[in-house]
């Protein structure tokens, strides 16, 4: 069984390597890390423990079907971390044999066999601000057992000390394609105009530090786009 | 020589399939098209005239090494139409010299066989809102000269009858990568924040036809990133 807190969508992909791609969400429960900035902190603190539901693939590809109709060919798994649940590889299984392409993002804590299935993982190590330790030779053994699949790696920035941390990362897989991503610092902003306004000001703030950067070249810096549109609304 | 109205950067790629990639840009003058909401009829309307310059690709490359410096590894060439521009071979051939990966967009008016040497290709037919005709035998003459390439489909979108065109477009040719953007009709406000929570309106807008709709389901959605930061201005 599967442990979901939220099935939702078609809606845009905000982040990463296929931005904008129409999706559902399947969003699963658990994270063993504790980022102080974490968005989606109902998953791991209790809060929502309430509305984990236990689910088989089928149960969730039924409810996707009943939230999504005929308007969807595409899954983005998040979380949480993923990652922790080897009992995944029946869900991807079934969107495989459905014709259905999925999108995965994880910290890079954990490899499981099923990553070989997911037609875009997104490695998302986390950067100084978070509180969290990157294990480095952990993001190795994903990157050799996910060698030829369509797989990069996403560092969210919040500071210049995230930013250099992210240019460690670089460094160490240049040819994974690489993404610079802007952190949302303001969880708690209601008004949206003034969020909008200071979420574009973050993201001129990070890409005036990445483009006089010389060791930053092939990389693409992006904002989370969802926040542009739903600010800090959940399940859109 | 190659007419050339701007040469800046390193900036961020603000649209389609590599949106938020750090590149350079080259601005060719002329167009074979007049579309109603144009955002760079200068390159076309005579207004910028007497700023064209005819270079050569060894000064386009030197002048991109000196605004650039050691920062950048891409250079997107962009319009006006540089498809009317059969000597852009030469610069294509120099960039693939030099290490330097090229985007191109174009309305796929015209084809040429350096087509085939871009590293990413956009065809951008223009919807209704245009006031142009798109010729649909020329967009699959570019799609077989360019088959196995990097290439992609944009539509930009003002309203449900460009949506309609859009469809169509994706309809004819299933399998290429399809990105549906939103235009920006207000090329001269220039209240940052008021264009900001427009353009955001104008992308829910757009997102909000698009997820209902079960012709389109592998499909990205994205505004004019750019815009979000830099408004309306030039040369950023
Ligand atoms: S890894 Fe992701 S889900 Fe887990 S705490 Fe960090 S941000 Fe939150
Ligand atoms: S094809 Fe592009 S450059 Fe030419 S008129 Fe239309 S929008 Fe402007």
């Amino acid at each position: 069984m599967i442990p979901v807190l939220e099935i939702f969508g078609p809606t845009v992909q905000g982040e990463g390597a296929v931005i904008g791609r129409k999706t559902m969400f399947v969003r699963t429960a658990g994270c063993d890390y504790r980022c102080s900035w974490c968005d989606s902190a109902f998953t791991w603190d209790g809060s929502a423990k309430d509305d984990i539901r236990k689910m088989t693939p089928e149960e969730i590809y039924e409810e996707l079907l009943s939230v999504g109709g005929e308007t969807f060919d595409h899954v983005t798994i998040s979380g949480g971390n993923p990652a922790l649940l080897p009992q995944l590889g029946g869900l991807i299984d079934l969107f495989k044999e459905k014709g259905i392409s999925t999108a995965l993002e994880t910290q890079g804590s954990r490899f499981q066999p099923w990553f070989r299935d997911i037609s875009e993982l997104t490695l998302s190590p986390k950067p100084p601000s978070s509180g969290m330790e990157t294990d480095i030779d952990k993001l190795h053994e994903i990157l050799e057992g996910t060698a030829g699949q369509n797989v990069s790696l996403k560092v969210v920035v919040f500071n210049e000390q995230d930013l250099a941390y992210a240019k460690h990362i670089h460094q160490l897989f240049p040819e994974v394609p690489f993404f610079i991503q802007t952190g949302n610092d303001r969880l708690d902003e209601k008004d949206h105009a003034k969020l909008l306004v200071y979420l574009a000001s973050r993201y001129e703030w990070l890409i005036n530090l990445v483009m006089p950067d010389s060791d930053f070249k092939r990389v693409r810096v992006l904002p989370q786009l969802h926040t542009f549109v739903w600010g800090n609304k959940k399940g859109v």
